[in-house]
């Protein structure tokens, strides 16, 4: 049996997991990134936790290479660029390293643009060449693919929409300081935010008046929409009117046939997917109206990230 | 010898070249689209006048192929719907109905797409596998190339980022009533609409003041900003400054190697040119800075329309 060993590199987590041609997800395991501040350590770390995970498979296997989705990764550098979450700063030269320490074949690559290979290998995406993939969880990530190929850019960083700037000058500001940065809107931090600027721009009562920023979470917010809290409704409809927004004009870029919604964020359902739906359909060109689906990922209740990472491989093999 | 006959359709003229595969022009002419309401006797007229091209060829040639851009035209579905300036309405199955009357492999596409597989094939994108183009002319047109390819999208409309949109409700209209739409302020007659703008928001002395909208030709434009007209220079600044902007934005899409301008507007020169790197180049994130060219199309001089329509048969070939 093949297997590909599916690597993702998060802030708090690494998960590892072994990952067939049919996209099952037959071993994983995990541990926490910042116990291993020296790169040197984690790459150790990586390697022993593979020779555990195949030590746990009882049939006998092949492994035919690493597939790595990580923030600010070069897919045609192979490095892990200045990633705001990640202990190892600067420019990271990830596979170059990580191969001393392994000898398979390695492939790296920005997380969403993993998750769009994934969907397009093992999800909802099977069989379509152009579509985009938004992940929405503490920031915005995309991956797009063109042409049934992922569009990996110049030097490997294309795909960066969470930083598109929306505004002119007048916008909240991103981690990385863009002013108007899509994901400072457009997120489960930016859905937080939102609840904030709501909480200023109205005298509704809300559960919310009584809750720090810092102990607000999504699935709360949800809950408190669903029970008709005017402050989280309204929270849902501006984050849903941006993100309409965004998507509409993103498709005058490729036209995708599907864009889909993964993360955090979408588990609020229609609160997020029927209103963003309304938006960006209000918004499309006439040319493209009716013709773009708004969907969620067919990855939902699989690990999306290791298989998005093992199909970094797999999708050679094909 | 090889031929490819290219056929450029323009609300004024039509353009027909017999391009070989080095990328010269070896024979032209034209006629006026409008001349030619009734779709039948346009389609009559291409086929005589590719008749009469090929009667001045002296040489032994062999038609290969038509290539076509135009407006609004799907490369998908060998369609030109809705175009504006075009004098036929609604969805014209263009490719099927030109076949009745030549037996040739006919290829259609949006005249800026064809634009970017021309400077591809025959300008100064050879060798690139990521880069843009985009057109300004009386609106904006763009053709974006990623892994060594046009990106067409899911029904043959990607890359119209003239209607992408810039603000958030309170935007200039374009033709097709889009808010905020990128070509009502970055084209020919975006910068003709800014001219009107500055001369509403300052008082300082001014050539335009005495010149009426549709007297207003880009060519004067530049030459007042070079006599040092504070209108005018105001314009420039400011059509660079949304342009600059907006393609940093772009640049997180796909990350392009290179962005070529192409079009009336770019004969403005460095007025266009320096200031707008100026503003993308400040606006990019930082993984970005540096790496993107703004550069003038390698088709300047030649006909680009017409090499750009044969590079859609041309790109077949090699």
């Amino acid at each position: 049996m093949d297997l590909v060993v599916g690597i993702d590199i998060g802030g708090t987590k690494t998960k590892i997991g072994l990952v067939n041609q049919q996209g099952d997800n037959v071993a994983q395991n995990f541990f926490r990134t910042k116990e291993y501040p020296e790169l040197q350590d984690y790459l150790a770390k990586i390697a022993t936790s593979i020779q555990e995970l195949t030590a746990t498979i009882n049939a006998s296997h092949n492994l035919i290479g690493i597939g790595i989705g990580a923030p600010n990764a070069s897919s045609v550098k192979g490095t892990i660029e200045n990633a705001a979450n990640l202990p190892w700063k600067g420019s990271v030269p990830f596979i170059e390293e990580l191969q001393k320490h392994i000898a398979l074949p390695i492939k790296l690559m920005n997380d969403a643009s993993a998750a769009a290979l994934g969907e397009m290998l093992f999800g909802a995406a099977k069989g379509m060449t152009d579509f985009m993939v938004i992940t929405l969880g503490t920031g915005l990530g995309s991956g797009i693919v063109a042409n049934g190929q992922l569009i990996q850019g110049y030097d490997g960083f294309a795909g960066e929409l969470g930083h598109f700037d929306l505004t002119f000058g007048d916008g909240r500001l991103t981690g990385l300081g863009v002013d108007g940065g899509l994901e400072a809107y457009v997120s489960a931090t930016g859905l937080k935010r939102t609840i904030m600027y709501m909480l200023s721009m109205h005298m509704d009562q809300s559960r919310f008046r009584d809750i720090a920023y810092s102990d607000l979470h999504g699935e709360e917010i949800t809950q408190a929409a669903e029970e008709g809290d005017p402050i989280a409704i309204k929270a849902f409809d501006y984050t849903s009117k941006i993100l309409g927004h965004a998507l509409a004009n993103f498709v005058t870029f490729t036209q995708p046939e599907a864009i889909f919604l993964l993360g955090g964020l979408t588990s609020s359902g229609k609160w997020i997917f029927d209103t963003t739906k309304h938006y960006m359909e209000n918004h499309l060109l006439d040319v493209y109206k009716g013709k773009v689906k708004l969907l969620p990922s067919g990855m939902h209740g699989k690990n999306a990230a290791i298989l998005g990472a093992a199909s970094l491989i797999w999708n050679e093999v094909k």
